[in-house]
This record gives structure tokens, sequence and C-alpha cells, in this order.
């Protein structure tokens, strides 16, 4: 079913490349144009044919767009909408899929027209992978894909826009902008931070060789590589932009682990082992609200991409 | 090809009952028999079939077998040890599974009589799940398992228990027992313990319901519930264990943390951007090293046990 006449994606990253897989896939769009800032981005693009259309500007791509999709960096946010914004349709709708939404509201706000309703949003999906190639149509089946209206936005663009997103595989749900920002600090932006922390650890040790932190990194230390690999510009900006809720979290999570780091010191192995069950049972939740399999891979996952929606 | 004729699993959880898997699947050994401390493990093996001889004591099962497997959380490791001793056959060798060296030849050594190889090993496979009915074949599949060989072994002793190992599919190497125990604080104990924080700071935050944690816990936190939902008594054990080289490991990586958490609140962005992209590229050194898939899962996963080994 076709939500929309023409899907216009700024950025051609991870995000917009599975998107513009998940509307063709599913016939969601008449059309879908796409703009990147990098030649070579839009070179790839054209290359492997991601969009009916690869725009050299993102004026360009959003003329005569209904949906206008901005998936940059949440750094690059301001200066796209304020380029774009003298060339949006009258009555289209903008969204975005970046991970913190106070700052993006605050970024590109100020440049939407009247005409057109600003509805932002965050689609709760990613690999360590990213680039035009990097995206497939199943990344946001059974996913969570949350919106963030502003105060005024027409509720029938803000059902359409649900309506597309739905159609892609993802659950909708609304939330506030602040409350946004706190939970995903919890859920998301700490714990990369302290992934890419934990690996630049063992990359700094000297009694440990490189070649053997690369080779002995079964469970555990390999999770933490995946997630510290994925893109280092879109996580710099989550970290300058999301900065109050992340230091909020960062902090309790240095008290709890100079807490455990006492009781390792101080031998109290009960302690850890209330700490450890407690633990087991959180992950235990998450499995029964579906988020995860239970699978034994342990992160190790599927050898070829893409991997299968998950059903159960 | 048999290796053994007689092959005693001491403990019945997820490393010895996927080697009873690995080990009948592949014909490596006459006889499998297993003891498990807990009377329901017992009926559960017993049920499930998983050894052909499920042994009420340690005593009586590791009688009269040429190899004896120590499965058994490290705090445990001393009395199974003492129990077993008098019981052991001339020429028997005996080995472990536990995740820290160090501790386990110093609970271990001193019981052991002079007719017997005592060679300590580490299997660096695992999945969140432990039990006797979590076990299956293809876990040691492609991963390391690290012997650290004492002083005085029989080096026929050590091909001999290193040719079954292989035969599981594993790789094994040799390394020294201290720098076994460090190598393994930077790449599986630290990481594990950062992954229970962090787990438990979102547990403890306000502001954010347990439901908000379960239900968005999306890229990055639901990796850390994984790792955090490894069973208790053994991570206890590891960290009381290998106190030392986890304080060590530790201690770097508060440093490492307030750096990088200065540099958030400093608006440091050149710094994290520098950061990221060095952690980008050791991730990118593990998947070189065939450690791990590229496969943009992100740790969701194949939907059902056994995972595949990975061949790349």
């Amino acid at each position: 079913m076709r939500h929309y006449d023409r899907v216009a994606l700024i950025g051609l990253g991870l995000i917009a490349s599975s998107m513009a897989h998940a509307i063709r896939d599913n016939g969601l769009a008449g059309e879908i144009v796409g703009h990147a800032k990098s030649a070579e981005t839009r070179a790839t693009a054209l290359e492997i044919g991601l969009v009916d259309r690869v725009c050299d500007t993102a004026a360009e791509a959003v003329a005569g767009a209904d949906l206008v999709v901005l998936c940059v960096p949440v750094g690059a946010m301001d200066a796209i909408a304020a380029e774009i914004a003298p060339h949006l349709a009258p009555g289209a709708t903008v969204t975005d899929v970046g991970s913190v939404k106070q700052a993006v509201v605050k970024a590109v706000a100020p440049h939407m027209p009247a005409h057109v309703q600003f509805i932002p949003g965050h689609p709760l999906a990613g690999t360590e992978h990213s680039g035009p190639r990097s995206g497939f149509a199943t990344l946001f089946v059974n996913r969570w894909w949350l919106l963030t209206p502003l105060e005024g936005n027409d509720p029938a663009a803000v059902a359409r826009l649900r309506g597309m997103i739905e159609a892609m595989g993802a659950n909708v749900e609304e939330m506030d902008l602040v409350h946004h920002d706190l939970v995903l600090a919890v859920t998301s932006h700490t714990p990369h931070l302290i992934a890419y922390t934990m690996v630049g650890v063992a990359d700094h040790m000297r009694r440990v060789t490189h070649e053997e932190v690369i080779k002995y990194s079964a469970s555990g230390f390999r999770d933490f590589t995946r997630i510290a690999a994925s893109d280092p510009t879109m996580w710099r900006d989550v970290f300058l932009t999301n900065k109050e809720a992340v230091l909020d979290v960062l902090g309790r999570f240095a008290e709890e682990l100079f807490v455990l780091q006492r009781a390792i010191r101080m031998g109290d192995g009960d302690m850890l082992f209330d700490y450890f069950t407690r633990t087991r049972a959180i992950r235990r939740g998450i499995i029964e609200a579906g988020q995860d399999t239970s699978a034994p891979d342990f992160g190790r996952g599927a050898p070829v991409p893409p991997p299968k929606p998950e059903t159960e």
C-alpha cells in the first residue's frame, strides 16, 4: 500500500538505505529520492540502484516530496534543515531518525516553515555497519520506532507517518522528548560509551598484546567490540548532544562500579552473587518482552546478512 | 576416533553437557560417565540421556576413568579435588575448564597423587545459559581452548588431551598460568563485570521504569543484558579468584572512562571521534582474525539453538 507519493531520504547511511529497501520491497511510496553530502556515497547509491533518483543537493531531493526523512548525524541537522526549508512542499511531513531528540528539535524546528509538519522520530534499530551498502529491508521488523510529536502536530500527519513506519515492520510508540533522551541514555548511549572505553583499555594494556586481545576475545569482550565498532560520527554527536542525561547515568555507573570493585577487593562473594542473580532476572524480562531471542549464540549470530526477522 | 576409554565429567553444566554431546557425536570416548552435586541435575542428565552413566558421587564417577574433567565452579575445585584424589586411576589425566587458572592450580594440584597428570585448561566458549540441558555439540567449534600445562606434565599426556579437544572442533593453544589470568581479565572478566554494573544501574534508575528499560533495550544495552545473564556462581568465583588482575584492569577502565566523561562534559568532539575511530579498528581486527562474523545482527543472532559453527 502506498503511504506517500514521494519520499526524500536525506543522508544515505544504514538507516536510510534500510528504509529505501523496506519502502521499495513493500511498495510504500510512489517514488524514493535520495541525497547524500558525499559524492562517493551518491555514486554508490546510484550504482546499487538504492533509490529511484539520486540528487546532488538536498534542496533538489526534497522538492515535491510529501515525506522528507533526515538521516544525517545529529550534528548536521541544523545546517541541513536550513538548506531544505525554502524548498519543502506545502503539507509535507518532515521527520528524522536521530538518536537524541531534544537537540534535533532545537536544531531543526526553528527552520521549519508553518506549512510543513515536523514530527521527530527515532528507530531503535542498528548494526555496527554504516553506509549505503549496509541497509537491508528487515532492519526495522519487530523493532521499536519512537515518535516524539511536537505540540501543534496534526494528528492526521502523525497517523500517516506512523502507518508507513508500521508497514516497514516496526512497532511505534509516542514519547515525550525529554523522557526519550533519558531512556536512551540508559539503554543505549551509556552502554555504548562503556563498550568504547573497555575496548580502549584493552588496546592500551602493555602486558597483553594486541594480537592476544583480538585472538582470545571470546564471550564478553567480543560483544563490546561489536558495539564499539558503530559509526564514530553518529556517536560523537550523540554524546555531545545528550550530554546531561549521559553524564547523569555515567555518574551512577561509576558509583555502582566502585561498589562492585570494593566487593571484589574485600572478597564479598555473597554481595557479588546476589548482584549477578538480579541482573540475570532483568535479562529474562527482556527475553519475555520479545526484544531478543534466548538462542545461546552469545552475539555470534548468523553468518550472512540479512538476519531473519525475529518472529517469536 | 576414540581418544580415551572412559571420560568422567564432574559437574554437568553448560560446558560438561556440551562436551558430552561433542564426545558422543564424534565417538571420542568408549564411555562417558557424569556426576553432579545436585540430585536434580543428576535426574535431568539421566532423563535426557546426557551421559552413559550418572553417578551419585564424584568418587564413583572417576573410578577407572582415563580422563577426568572438572567442570565445577572455581570455588568448588578444592573440595572436589580432595574428594576424587584417592579414587583416581593410575595414569589418568585430570583437567578442568575453569575460567581462572592460578586459583584452580592452587586448589587442585596439592591433592593430586603422583600417578596422575593434572593439566589445567580453559575453553573460551560459552552462552548465557547454564545447566545440563544447555549444552550442544558445536559449542567449541572454531573456539579457543587454552591449556596451561604444569612443570612436570608428561608431553604425551598433554598431546593426547589436546587431540581430544581438537576433535571436538576447538583450537588449542598453550599459555602460562599467570599470563592466562591477565589476558582473560582484559578480554572476558572485566567486560562481564561492567555489563553486570550497567544492567544494575538501569535497574536502579527511578525516572526510567523497569518496563521501559526492558522494552527499549535495542542495540547496546541488550548485548549487556546477554552478558549479564551468565551463571552467577561461576562469575562470583571468577572475580573472587582472579581478584588482582581484575582490579588492575578495572582501575585502568575507571581512568579511561573519566577521560571520556570529561571530553563529553567539555564538548571535545574531536577527542571522542578519534577514540571511537580507534576502537572501530580493533573490531575490524577481530573480524579479520576470524573470531566473529561481520553479519549486521548486533547480537540478535539466529532464532534457534544450536548455532552453526562459523566457517569463514
